[in-house]
């Protein structure tokens, strides 16, 4: 009897492979040809799965989005509020191997998505869902007496966070030398107990 | 009497058509074909000037930084403490057209520099020079009593702002349906109101 081909399987290790070029060779060095390699595969057989490279490039990323969202439900399990929250932000930071490589395919995209409208429109449909997860945790949070201040504008804090997620996560992976991974983790939880 | 060069002058010209191209057309679209064409001048003429296109791309963001730096002595000239932190931090978010091209040059090369030692190194030699400026105003805060807290680490305010200063610029650019300019240089200034 052949081998029958798993498709879903053969799309995941191609976007494997371009998770694997796009974070050690940069977002640049990505092209099809680069992907297929690393994949295994023949040109030929990318062809067959994805329209084009920006299709791959945004799989990829909808991919490492997917295992975030995965890998979080797992551990947040039956928290709520500031407690949620905290794993939340913590999560999205580059602060073990696993999560530096999903920083380092975030940084690649953003500047990508600044030259092409059709990564700039995913990338903000993903960024709008960690958004409205954010911003609910601290209605929670509220809810339950857990903040601080009571007249802070949440929507202004939902943005104060994720802009220092974003913006801790591309100091560590940039300046090494200047924080490490203790120094960002407290960072953000010195942000969370001013709330 | 022949024309005379004036070698600094092409320089400048070559790195301003850089710089146009990167923010328009993304740090990948930036070759040496596509900034001597934007330039006006033939791959040859560049040659002379600029040894690779990474030492063009490093000299666009070294000069970009430079116009920074005049700006903002004009615009501090005088003020201390606090008051010179608040301009220096609005003065490096995207509140404006040419600021919005000097942070999108900035994002295009933070992806670059996660493949590239070389510019990663330039990278951080400017990036430290900005952290010091912040670092030395926040002191000057402190020894006037202009912050409300005495125990707050100066290193961790510094760096909390400074993700703050490159979080808040990216999500600008990138969700300009959720960010205005407005809201932005609102969170910066709420954040300094809470040191």
């Amino acid at each position: 009897m052949p081998k029958i081909v798993d498709h879903d399987e053969r799309r995941r290790e191609v976007l494997s492979a371009a998770r694997r070029v796009i974070v050690r060779d940069g977002i640049d060095a990505a092209t099809t040809r680069a992907i297929a390699k690393e994949a295994g595969y023949s040109n030929g057989v990318l062809a067959h799965y994805f329209a084009d490279k920006d299709e791959i490039l945004l799989s990829a990323l909808r991919q490492s989005h997917q295992r975030i969202r995965d890998r979080l439900t797992r551990k947040v399990e039956g928290a709520t509020g500031l407690a949620a929250l905290r794993e939340l932000l913590l999560d999205n930071l580059p602060l073990d191997a696993e999560r530096t490589q999903e920083s380092r395919l975030e940084v690649s995209f953003w500047s990508r998505s600044l030259a092409s409208e059709r990564l700039a429109e995913v990338q903000r449909t993903e960024a709008d869902e960690l958004r409205a997860a954010v911003r609910d945790l601290l209605a929670q949070a509220r809810a339950a007496g857990e903040l601080r201040s009571t007249d802070d504008n949440l929507d202004d804090l939902t943005e104060h966070l994720l802009a220092l997620v974003d913006g801790l996560s591309l100091h560590l992976l940039l300046y090494p030398g200047r924080l490490r991974r203790v120094d960002v983790e407290r960072l953000m939880l010195q942000a969370l107990d001013r709330l």
